[in-house]
């Protein structure tokens, strides 16, 4: 269970100040530049993208599903194919997750499940089951019972199990197995989900062996911070997954209701963890968490966000003629763009400013045509590139908080 | 009235055996050779498709919706935005129809309206109603007032309503408005509608005025050959439009309820028209129809088919795995595919054959992602517009029906 991690360096901090780092990380495909934006391709795919798409938005890593791709296609299925890169034409880096979260959000229903901040309120005493029903959901010691949400055929999940479908799928960077807890859990309910958490990652870490993938890849071995938005908890799990000899740390789980909290959780977890591990934040992605992530020193991060908000009609600017975009992005489905011949953001380099109106755009979104989604994704994921490319430049040349400034206002918190 | 159209040769042919032929045919925005496929692109998009995909896949013009342009975003807005081709990006040629056939089909619901081939079925003594209730298209001798499909609301359209729309969308090649019937309509009412879209063509020229649109650009102006099924009707109708001055004939309406009365239709048309003079013919695009019409002396077509086709996973190929496909397409929603490692055809040039697996594609489509839609529209139209290039060099070099009776078989009729 000890660290015994091949020598050459995963990861390697070029410049630091206080938390936050400038970094590279290497993968078997190829190097990352961090902080880095992951972008979500859940079912082996980055809703209406290409591998060559990705590539021209200055896309350098994804992350795709385990879950979703057990159950469709099957990880075996991708295993025959070669693997994840050559089923789906993606010569880059890309991470897998276990299949936890989903299986306690997917898999258990509304009730008792994963919420997202915000939708969910904690309750009293325990989990508040938000449905009356029988739970689609078992929890043992051995591992998880969980009900697929698109069939409901029944499956049992074990540590060894996901690692053994993260290993046909071959990602470079695959997730201890973990149980995930929602802001709903007590705090002695959310104590025994991260022992279970922590057992399971030694599990985890265990069936991960010589770290290969069945593809004869280097796969990197994350464990998974848990404890829920409970400092104790947190602290506690910060220092075994700090100590469990993974190449590298991600943050997980439940962080609290608000902003603050999610602030306080990474406030306590990164100062415990080693300096030369890799910190991957789970599911961040609006424009203040990043920026609140990288000065609080996480490397990666993956969120749907910007892809989901470009196929709703949001693209991400910081402004709009002149004026300011206090949630960074334009309705394009908006009425006041029918006649408008600008471009979203003539600042941007992307094949949607580059080549279309917002007359144009407004025109496919209105009609539901399939170009939109991809146009208005190109957009997004561009913007996000470049935002933390500039974060990256920033941070090296002393003006990270005056990009920050431009960006969420000087009246804001800072470290 | 009388033909005086400008000098410069619209159209050339460089080959001609009996009917078939192959040629030149110029636009404001570029040549196309002849015989060639145009796609259509509805609402100013082809679907899934940038102006670069087009280019890739060897499109040599689109085919816009007057009627849905009009509605959605509006004839005003596409022309304030510098016409259809700023708005849409494409620079090569396009086309528009009049409206005359959405107007008369989507406009009208069901009954009464301009129904698929095959879709329905000839009455007796006239127009079969297909469902109850009041009648949602009002033709007199000045136009036709009809209904929104998308809002219910009610416009009017007259010839120079619909040349002052094709003059505000700027199209390379337009239509003139016409009454379009469907084999359910009797000899009698044929006839009327014909004699209508006859004083409506002349109209149209007329609005069609010295044939620059509201942008600048020459516009070539197309005369409809109407007279459904009919022989006599059909003969009055090809040498009313032939003598009418247009700068190119299209030949519309209803080709009658089999593919032997397309053909009939087609051998009566064709020899009554102009040989200087291109031929379109319109809503044709399954292979065999592409064959007939080819043979026959069309210049041009236009078909939702093969895009249509691509997005409900039916992918063009002539054979699979050394097997004849009778109806030139596989299905990948199939489950065969699932573990399929081959590309969707091992000899197409296109982005999907050049990078992805059957398994692939198949696994995108049982996800319904939208990558899928994409993917397959690329392969389709590289399909058809290489076997309509294979066509234009078969039959400069004499090969045409060896190559008709490679994809069709050596049994099927000939000329």
């Amino acid at each position: 269970m000890a660290a015994d991690a091949p020598t050459p360096p995963v990861f390697e901090t070029s410049w630091t100040d206080g938390r936050a780092r400038v970094g590279r990380l290497a993968t078997a495909h190829g190097v990352i530049d961090t902080p880095a934006f992951v972008a979500v391709g859940t079912q082996a795919t980055v809703k209406s993208m290409t591998p060559g798409d990705l590539v021209d938005v200055g896309q350098q890593a994804i992350f795709c599903n385990t879950y979703h791709l057990f159950l469709r296609p099957g990880a075996d299925v991708v295993a025959a194919q070669g693997g994840l890169h050559r089923f789906m034409g993606w010569d880059g880096p890309i991470m897998t997750d276990s299949g936890g979260f989903q299986v306690f959000s997917l898999g258990a229903g509304l009730e008792g499940g994963v919420g997202k901040l915000g939708s969910i309120f904690p309750g009293e005493g325990g989990m508040r089951r938000l449905k009356a029903g029988p739970s689609f959901v078992r929890v043992t010691d051995d591992g998880v019972q969980f009900t697929s949400h698109l069939d409901g055929s029944r499956h049992f999940f074990t540590p060894e199990v996901s690692i053994g479908f993260q290993q046909q799928l071959g990602a470079d960077i695959i997730l201890a197995f973990d149980e995930c807890t929602s802001p709903l859990h007590d705090h002695a309910y959310t104590a025994a989900a991260m022992h279970r958490t922590h057992r399971w990652a030694e599990r985890s870490l265990a069936a991960h062996g010589g770290g290969i993938s069945r593809h004869g890849d280097r796969q990197l071995f994350y464990g998974i911070v848990q404890g829920g938005w409970y400092p104790d908890l947190r602290a506690e799990s910060t220092r075994f997954t700090a100590a469990l000899g993974a190449d590298g740390i991600a943050i997980g789980g439940s962080l609290g209701q608000t902003k603050a909290d999610m602030h306080a959780v990474l406030d306590l977890t990164v100062p415990l963890l080693p300096a030369d591990k890799p910190r991957h934040l789970l599911g961040i992605g609006e424009i203040p968490d990043i920026f609140a992530a990288v000065e609080r020193g996480v490397d990666t991060f993956d969120c749907v966000a910007p892809t989901r908000m470009a196929r709703n009609a949001g693209l991400i600017a910081r402004d709009v003629d002149g004026e300011r975009l206090p949630r960074f992005r334009l309705n394009l489905r908006n009425a006041r763009y029918k006649n408008d011949p600008r471009p979203v953001d003539p600042a941007c380099p992307c094949a949607l400013c580059a080549g279309f109106s917002r007359a144009y755009l407004h025109h496919l979104f209105r009609c539901d045509e399939l170009l939109a989604y991809r146009l208005a994704t190109l957009h997004n994921l561009t913007a996000i590139n470049r935002l933390v490319a500039e974060m990256r430049s920033a941070l090296v040349e002393g003006r990270f908080q005056a990009l920050r400034a431009d960006w969420l206002g000087a009246g804001q918190e800072t470290v």
